[in-house]
């Protein structure tokens, strides 16, 4: 197991990953200080039938008192009936302020009930238990939960931080291959914007990882979370920093939105926004071509999409990269590489956006 | 107009009290940081009628484009029906992370609509501008929002400091009555807990108070302020030393509770609260009967109730006591005085208070 924590003043917290680490759940979390009581775990159907068991064991073996909420798989459970029942279990279980939500999960899991706990009684405590290799390195770590509204993803949240996360990598032998590749398109981002060793690393071992060798997945996990705390440290809400894990991601929403949500998963998508940036930082940012195809090599050998669909060329496309809230007037502040392993915000107009997508 | 900060690390914020100053709410909000553009007016159907124009007028005085979105009157709106509608019309009109959301309004306005700005994009500004006395003396400050669950009151929300309060004294001269005495037990309980020269002021402006002379009400509504924010500047989050301010609210919130809501206002049930607490206090905490009987008597000179009602001895009552959220295993920790003007936290058993109460 890997521990190193996150350093956000009052609101640091451990980080732990590893192999057979859910069976330690309730020590983990008796170590952060949270309270031997009532205590909920939120969960999905896929999810609870794998590793509910073992976690509700995990933490009654330590004097919590879970109970367990499991709400449908999918996107849909970010909904705010969903979010409605979810408080009314916490409420019929007594869970108080010194209670804690376990988020055991993806990413929808995750967001949903982080959320919750961001707003029951004002923000109780929440344990982020990541299942998914996107989870895993990416979004259980920094905070951000959120909800959908019917006309708009996500733009219902908190920034809640959690008073630990618990990253067992050995969920990930149970998850779908297509959804397993997926969460290697946010590793292969670190490696872009941060780590130009790491992409070395990932060239020669992505075999054992495909594989799913556990010390592999505990060095990736641990190495990208590692990462992405060191990023939150510095730039908790956003402010500035942040915006580099934002890399692949303009054009990868857009495609989501405008090629209709299902159709790529998410990871998916960035796959192909971060060949698409690393074309732009050619233009724009003085990244070598030798770099970029390194790095469109390396996202195609995992499995990954790198080439722009037709969709992207359509004029919903450009309309979706319009909507985007990261946009100021008529341009787009844009993550780029200068070289691989350093990425930098360049301001594009969405003019040279779109002509270099359409070229 | 006096104006102060409350002192809240990057949370701090400027407060504004003054007569006819809803006028200044642009340039108050320029001042405050506010990027001009598309901002949100949330208010109740009862204070539009005698303020949104001017709040509209004065933020587009100032280049503000506002929009106004108008709730139903009453503590139902604090729901999660009503908060969609207010999500909607966000999104409708195009908030963005940059924009603001101004609470016109009491308490409901002030909770609901800081509750969506606190969880609207993961959170984006809130200005309070409240309109009872209520919510200028207390519940504007302090960052508390939230939402009514069918099976809680209060226990969604979230806290979220504002980034400036105006409370136009104006604004009171237009309140029913019973909902302008209502305030008044909000401003005795902060010269009861802590300002024992301010229980001598009341006594001696209390005609004109209740007369609403604006420079009265200024001078009223600024220092009980003032004090909220000494207490909230200390204990953001109610770790401690603001648990004080509930000074009367454990037995009101029970008799709000078992007496049905809406018998009582809210205000109402403080002031028989604190008068019982006063008594507690003789024989808990070294109160004299003196003191005791001269905060009695100033309730009861500011037409508001001090005597518990038989509902007090019936068992709903003490169910009622038990659920309140501040109890920890079987006792209460309950806010007592030990002089006028110094507050102390005594730990009684459920049957010491209960006792107390009866007898």
């Amino acid at each position: 197991m890997q521990t190193f924590r996150v350093e956000l003043g009052p609101a640091s917290h451990p980080v732990h990953v590893g192999s057979g680490i859910l069976g330690e759940l309730g020590r983990l979390a008796a170590d952060a200080g949270l309270r031997r009581g009532r205590v909920a775990v939120v969960t999905d159907a896929n999810v609870a039938r794998h590793h509910a068991a073992a976690a509700v064991a995990a933490l009654e073996a330590h004097g919590f008192a879970p109970s367990l909420i499991t709400v449908p798989a999918g996107e849909t459970s970010k909904s705010a009936s969903v979010l409605e029942t979810v408080y009314s279990r916490m409420i019929e279980y007594g869970i108080d302020r010194a209670g804690a939500v376990f988020a055991l999960g993806g990413g929808v899991v995750g967001d949903l009930a982080g959320f919750a706990a961001a707003t029951y009684m004002r923000g109780i405590a929440v344990v982020q238990v990541p299942t998914t290799l996107v989870a895993q390195v990416d979004s259980s770590l920094g905070g951000k939960t959120a909800i959908n509204h019917p006309r708009a993803k996500n733009i219902i949240g908190a920034f809640h931080q959690p008073r630990a996360i618990v990253a067992d990598v050995d969920a990930l032998t149970t998850l779908p291959d297509r959804e397993f590749r997926e969460g290697l398109a946010e590793v292969i981002k670190y490696g872009a914007i941060m780590d130009e060793a790491m992409i070395g690393d990932l060239e020669r071992d992505l075999e054992r990882i495909l594989a799913r060798e556990p010390a592999m997945l505990e060095a990736v996990v641990a190495r990208s979370l590692r990462h992405k705390a060191a990023i939150v440290s510095a730039d908790e809400h956003e402010g500035g920093l942040r915006k580099i894990l934002n890399f692949g991601h303009t054009v990868g929403h857009a495609l989501e939105a405008s090629a209709g949500y299902g159709l790529y998963l998410h990871g998916e998508a960035v796959a192909i926004g971060m060949a698409a940036a690393a074309a732009l930082s050619q233009a724009h940012a003085g990244l070598s071509a030798d770099e970029a195809s390194r790095l469109v090599r390396l996202i195609e050998k995992a499995g990954l999409p790198a080439g722009l669909p037709p969709a992207a060329r359509a004029p919903q496309f450009a309309e979706a990269l319009r909507m985007d809230k990261k946009r100021a007037d008529d341009t787009v502040d844009f993550v780029m590489l200068e070289r691989l392993g350093r990425a930098a915000i360049r301001r594009l107009s969405f003019e040279q956006l779109l002509s270099a997508i359409a070229s």
